[in-house]
């Protein structure tokens, strides 16, 4: 079988990136993956973990004969990014990108390749990750059972969609398409939210008390391990919908507050009942 | 070697209970472990799994001839359950609970005891667990490396506390020491409030948003799964810590809030850098 792209470009190979350039040639998507960074040692860290064929600091160089460029860098880096490969990508090419808030990046890159209607962008937000940075810890199942996310515009070419959906299946992801303001509003309850509540919690408590606890609060924290300059960005990205859901969830810490301090205890179970049952029927770990 | 306790009661043989038993007979602590309950299916399980050598529904027969005595039921049934036990333990035996909150545990079983004083209490509450309930899910190596915090009172013999912490030491738990207003205050904030923070989290999140989710919305709110009465017990015992704990905990979201709504997102970056370097520090996990 012909695999979907001859060449494809990574630009940005750390837990993300590099994870797919691994998923990609162990499941021969391409023949051929380059990795583009911005420092050899990451670059050369790439090569060694098997998440690219060739890699390149040239961004010209690594983009101009790949079918596919995904972008895999931090958000605030994906403008100057997307407009440096937007000059030397070749005709008909798709970018991409996985970036974990769409609104912004969106507008961004379609600013960025206003000059060539030739190439489809395709923005997607693969749901997976971890708490851990860089290529070192990526890994080729890493989209083994996840969900990704696509968030095409109005115009985006079927065929281009349909390859790039086939692409991502094939590295054992399911499909999803949202347009991106909903795709903001729902990460910053499922993934924004819940970093900055694992983080609120891990400050209250000192040293010492944390060397008590048991699972629960090891489970319960252990995003807020996730790197703060990238969630920095994330938090930028998506200011305005996590004020929302900061919001929303203040209000349900307060609803607690209120049953508890007047001994609505009945009401409170009720409400822990109905946590529980949400969270039996939507994982089963 | 001569087991520290010749014969051991567990009242209330379910995951904690259980996997005492469990733990009990598998390092030989005891010649016999009597598990006592009020439904003979859950007696009948507890043989099953091996969580003790016989069973009894009759709480004076059970506990007759026990040199420790260990309540393992819910908090809202310690008092009269420690009571009923009162009046059969034999002298100079040590009566003990695993409950999650200590204060109110403490007086109202040391009340119980007011005309036994040849029995001696030492509340503990075993810092291990899961979202789980039942002796089906019970595991003899529920305690190990896990902290079983003590909350002797003044005046508890050192001998049998020294006795008590070797028998749980010989379990794998670590033991440490507070007293019981501490205990509250400090596990209000390492298991109480990250418990409510899951169902908070997890009630602001539709159904066909939480199939998009990665893994961290699962890790984070796996707590959630709890059992809703056990949980409603544990807030009704130690509501006005819980209370202070979701005060700070709504206290720190509000300024993350601000950060946000502000654009100081320098301070955000360095408010999550502190998060992660706490959770680094704390679990390697």
């Amino acid at each position: 079988m012909e695999p979907p792209f001859e060449t494809i470009a990574i630009i940005g190979p750390g837990l993300v990136g590099g994870s797919l350039g691994m998923a990609v040639r162990r499941r021969s998507l391409a023949r051929r993956v380059i990795g583009i960074g911005r420092r050899q040692s990451s670059l050369d860290a790439a090569l060694r973990v098997g998440a690219a064929d060739e890699v390149t600091l040239d961004v010209a160089a690594g983009v101009r004969e790949a079918g596919l460029v995904v972008i895999a860098t931090p958000i605030s880096a994906i403008g100057p990014v997307a407009a440096e490969a937007a000059r030397s990508m070749k005709q008909g090419a798709v970018l991409s990108d996985v970036a974990s808030v769409k609104q912004g990046v969106v507008e961004t890159v379609t600013a960025a390749l206003r000059e060539r209607p030739d190439v489809t962008f395709i923005s997607t937000h693969p749901m997976a990750g971890s708490e851990q940075r860089g290529v070192e810890h990526a890994r080729e199942s890493l989209f083994e059972g996840s969900v990704c996310i696509f968030t095409p515009v109005e115009g985006t070419p079927h065929g281009e969609l349909t390859r790039l959906r086939a692409f991502w299946e094939a590295m054992g992801a399911s499909v999803r398409t949202l347009d991106a303001a909903t795709h903001d509003r729902v990460v910053a309850r499922i993934s924004h939210l819940p970093h900055l509540a694992a983080a609120a919690l891990i400050l209250l408590v000192a040293k010492d008390e944390a060397a008590l606890a048991g699972g629960g609060l090891a489970d319960t924290t252990r995003i807020a391990s996730g790197d703060p300059a990238l969630w920095r960005d994330i938090c930028e990205s998506n200011a305005a919908q996590i004020c929302r859901a900061l919001d929303d969830f203040a209000g349900e810490v307060q609803h607690m507050r209120t049953l508890l301090a007047e001994g609505r205890f009945a009401e409170l179970e009720e409400l822990l009942r109905n946590a529980k049952d949400k969270r039996d029927t939507f994982h089963s770990r």
